[in-house]
């Protein structure tokens, strides 16, 4: 098992970008796991349908902390956790002055990517997880951190095979 | 100027993973630059509807050299390059056996994420930028890089503000 973070802050007058890259080899597949995650690679057919994944974009308005920059890396990680996912990867930037997040967790099974407007109180996140994965959980975690009082989703089915293929 | 790379390949039997963590921190915004970016981090107003940025959802069939992972890189900086983005953040997987790519690149103005399946000829790629950037320019670049004999485009508009907000 290892763990590796990098963090690195730059700024100028007028900008800042905070780069923290965390490797996390713990959570990479062992050799029973990763057999399981082939599986998830391959396209899974539900009510009559085969297809890739499951892609939720949802739109947060009126929502709170969308600044905070350790809750949101907090809030994906245990959406990633909720929905049984594999995180491979998370990388966040933090703008100023509005302290707007910019950022994306890797995953075994797709991603979940964050753009927010602390002062619009609007996020803007989806989620994209394949196979048996439930990305649904991943977004009552986030309106769970982030207390949204308006919240847009759009439920998209990627790589949808067509009948006469 | 400065520039930073960092690639750490791990696998095991049944599992491979390349990350490559690049940090262009010539491409970081300059003064004059930075003033810029923050008013792409407003809303825009255009045909009388306020947003925050354009989403294209874009799923490409009977695609080739879905595993080639000096390509995507290469069509994912272009893209950003041809619609006029800042890259601050690429990070790619490669996995085995079926060579299938997924990543991500974070932009100033949002993000690029591609998930291929080379043994389906299919890739899902979403293309989300706020702003004046033209994420369309992004698509045609990796159409070119992949050749798809089938495409199916979504276009989302994100953070849609309604009139009575």
């Amino acid at each position: 098992m290892s763990h590796s973070e990098n963090v690195l802050v730059t700024s100028n007058d007028h900008f800042e970008v905070v780069e923290k890259t965390t490797i996390i080899d713990d959570s990479w597949p062992t050799h029973d796991q990763a057999v399981e995650d082939q599986t998830l690679d391959h396209f899974i057919t539900r009510e009559g349908k085969t297809f890739a994944g499951t892609h939720i974009i949802a739109d947060f308005w009126g929502a709170s902390r969308l600044d905070d920059l350790q809750l949101m890396e907090q809030a994906l990680r245990e959406g990633v956790e909720k929905a049984k996912a594999t995180l491979l990867h998370i990388h966040l930037h933090h703008f100023t002055p509005n302290g707007g997040i910019s950022g994306v967790a890797v995953l075994a099974e797709s991603h979940i990517s964050v753009h927010s407007w602390p002062e619009r109180n609007y996020a803007a996140f989806d989620v994209f997880m394949c196979g048996d994965s439930q990305p649904e959980l991943a977004i009552e975690v986030l309106k769970q951190a982030f207390t949204p009082t308006d919240v847009k989703v759009d439920n998209l089915l990627r790589g949808e095979v067509k009948i006469d293929d």
